[in-house]
């Protein structure tokens, strides 16, 4: 594909699906001279080397971290904080910092108590995954046409900001910038809640089969899709509902306000009230799509 | 297709996407020598005779069904009680009765006060359809490997659910009988819990939006698929809620309390009963897939 590259060196840490379709990117469209892969697992980084998904594999995390002009942390969204503690004393000093974790203000918290203004490290999430995982999964084309959230804290250096935006508008991403706690408190809503109530829906099926029921023969009436997302990573969800448990609560407050309101409507039969809230409902729903699928790019809420 | 007819004479009141399909995929198969269309919109009935879903278009009610050897009832649900009570002075001594209602129990309270021992009629309940209605939108393979369920009353003529089983059978659904309390109970678990899941889940991001967060923008994160199924027809489920609150309430009242279980973990910071419940969420699902997509028929619970 052949751009000319922004960074020379990328070292990436957890070369999953993430970690390694952000390498597999960068690499294929010529973004980067050389990515070095790090992370606990050797067997895993010997695969993405194999694979050719990394240039080089790097067992020692200092010694990574040392080469790099940008460091993009992809493990686990828990390890996050622990990790960016770690890696601070080894980088270059004209190093970047990024990470692509799906909870950002505990991890922006923690940047700006490692480093002094300027400080290098944006806080990024890249909207876009699959069903399966690990650096197997991994391709190219992951982030094309998707949103790339980037969350720079109040003393993030303005290049750094930069540099990791066109990285991710490099591989095809359209980024949006916005503050950590904003970005939780949108993803509480539109993303971690609904599979909240998807976990909920699985959870109470088991309750009633537990008893005896026998349901699960019947799932064709529009459960098994709507329960999709609750097959997602258990340990990731842990995770998430630890790390934004504050937003997460305050969305399934809201959820339950809702869905108190359409369960008293069926309780006292005022058809013309559910009639209300479903025609409503429709109309939401029509505007969510229309605006997903306009040309138009969203609103891009810039930080001041 | 050339079978040989099972019926003589089809009527169907109420030519839409179920009706019309029904009509469509009965005449290419060869299972009737004529169906006569009934119903409120002369329009829809004269479009319906156009696309060559139906043979005649019959503006009076008693007329077409007093021709009639079996009578399809295929109305919003709502409208079924009364409807049977209208039709049932002018059926022909020897034809049977069915419908197409999402819910059954109050039909079929309806139909043992009408109709005397050996009752001509067998509550049905394809679990088909599209996002789109009308007979524009009907087509001869909706039931095709899907499940149809068939609730008999305690007085219907043997013959009368050997009939309406043929037929179903005959445009290639699986069909499965059951009490009408036992269909009522299962598909407010089944389907009428997760579309109250949907509402709930887009009426509270009404609400947030009205409050000045701007969400619709960020759905691409999971909720816009979510929420397919919350632009399901209003009307259709205004009366569904109608006419299975009691079943549709208790499901409600299952979701909440486990809804309100993962709730206290995230509230408690309990990262192993959260990835319990996650995990366990995870097996419902690959169980009821694994269930969905096994050749073996699913157990069929026959009344005694």
């Amino acid at each position: 594909m052949g751009g000319s590259p922004l960074f020379k060196t990328i070292a990436i840490v957890g070369v999953g699906l993430i970690g390694g379709s952000l390498a597999r990117a960068a690499r294929e469209r010529g973004l980067v001279s050389s990515v070095i892969g790090l992370g606990r697992g050797e067997q895993n980084l010997r695969r993405a080397l194999e694979l050719g998904v990394i240039d080089v594999l790097e067992k020692d995390l200092e010694r990574g971290i040392r080469k790099a002009d940008l460091v993009v942390l992809a493990t686990p969204v828990c390890t996050l904080p622990e990790l960016l503690l770690k890696i601070a004393p080894f980088r270059k000093p004209e190093s970047f910092v990024t990470d692509v974790g799906s909870v950002k203000a505990p991890i922006l918290r923690e940047a700006d108590q490692i480093f002094q203004a300027p400080s290098p490290f944006v806080g990024g999430h890249p909207i876009a995954g699959t069903e399966h995982s690990g650096v197997e999964a991994s391709f190219a084309s992951l982030f094309e046409q998707r949103r790339c959230i980037l969350t720079p804290g109040a003393s993030t250096d303005p290049r750094a900001l930069e540099s990791v935006r066109r990285l991710w508008e490099a591989v095809g991403s359209e980024v949006v910038t916005m503050d950590a706690e904003r970005h939780d408190q949108i993803m509480g809503f539109i993303s971690h809640l609904p599979h909240m109530v998807a976990y909920g829906l699985v959870h109470s099926v088991r309750h009633a089969e537990e008893k005896g029921d026998d349901l699960s023969s019947f799932s064709a009436g529009g459960f098994g899709d709507f329960t999709r997302i609750a097959s997602s990573h258990p340990e990731m969800w842990r995770d998430i509902c630890l790390m934004n448990g504050d937003a997460i609560l305050e969305a399934m407050g809201a959820f339950e306000k809702s869905f108190r309101e359409i369960r008293k409507l069926i309780l006292e039969k005022d058809g013309q009230g559910l009639e209300e809230v479903f025609r409503q409902s429709r109309q939401t729903r029509a505007k969510l799509l229309k605006e997903q699928t306009s040309s138009e790019p969203a609103p891009i809420e810039d930080r001041k």
